[in-house]
């Protein structure tokens, strides 16, 4: 039983899912994933052009919401600072719907090349969101690039602990967990030598 | 004229980017490229699965050079120390052949969704390699892996600056431009705040 109240695109993310872990990827069609959601084929085309973009979109959204909280980040925000605000604001635009499909997500990308090339371009296309929102406020390429990096490591290593079934029921919130990520990494990277 | 004795493979390399850049990725058939370059579509076959690995298969030697290069590394070497040994180990591995076709690679994988795709899993891939090749010396994770996005984020700084084609003529080698890049991003992490 769903702890969230599942809107008509959650509902198909949750069909495509459990057919993914069912039957695989490749052999789960469109018309599968509508009938299981007590969908049609075209409402699913409403929401999403195929089925790859099942695993994806959310990602989009992720992108945006990073860029947007480090804009809104006070003028003599620090790039660290400006990040943990992005990281923030992004993990607060994540519900308990991203943390009941993140593992099932997880487990599809994993058991699929072509699922995991595209996740992995995703995963570059925040990294680059974040270096595009840091050097809009003035911080120099390099240490945008860096801070990036720091920010998307910190963004997946808090929602897999956020995820993590085998932790508490009641995991809380994603924002400390990121940003708890987020200063770890710092840290390391202050120690690097 | 190219500067470099072309072997099969990077005969059939330079015919598939000059192909790509003149009637696109998707018009170029194998066929063309084994024409192109006086072999034929079997030869092409020894050497390629397909079109798509010629762009990507250069990248698995150098995640190969770059673990061998850290793994190699004095035992009681830094993070960092193995991991600048790593990044000159693999540029020691690039040679002009390499130099000549970066720009044409670089064009072709940004003009083609599918394959920038695949370049950048790819390149998460050099991150994997250097985060297994730093915790197998022992590197806790979270070092490794801020370790490992300075060190792809190195390369490839030191890689373009060294194919740019406003830079002289003879740009040396590409290990100094690498670990320089290296320094430059250590230093941008360690200033981070």
């Amino acid at each position: 039983m769903p702890r969230w109240k599942p809107d008509t695109r959650q509902r198909l993310v949750m069909a495509a899912l459990q057919l993914f872990a069912e039957k695989g990827y490749d052999a789960t069609t469109v018309s599968e994933v509508a009938e299981r959601a007590g969908l049609t084929r075209s409402t699913f085309h409403r929401h999403f052009g195929d089925k790859r973009d099942v695993l994806t979109a959310g990602q989009e959204t992720l992108s945006r919401l990073l860029s947007e909280g480090i804009a809104a980040a006070p003028a003599d925000a620090t790039p660290m600072t400006a990040l943990a605000a992005g990281l923030e604001h992004a993990s607060a635009g994540m519900t308990a719907f991203n943390r009941e499909v993140g593992p099932l997500m997880h487990a599809a990308i994993e058991a699929n090349d072509e699922l995991r090339r595209r996740s992995t371009a995703k995963r570059a296309g925040l990294a680059a969101a974040i270096t595009e929102a840091l050097t809009r406020r003035g911080t120099s390429l390099a240490t945008a690039q860096v801070a990036a990096e720091l920010g998307v490591l910190a963004f997946h290593l808090g929602f897999s602990r956020w995820t993590d079934p085998s932790r508490d029921e009641n995991p809380g919130e994603l924002a400390p967990l990121a940003l708890a990520a987020l200063d770890e990494l710092h840290a390391a990277a202050r120690r690097l030598r």
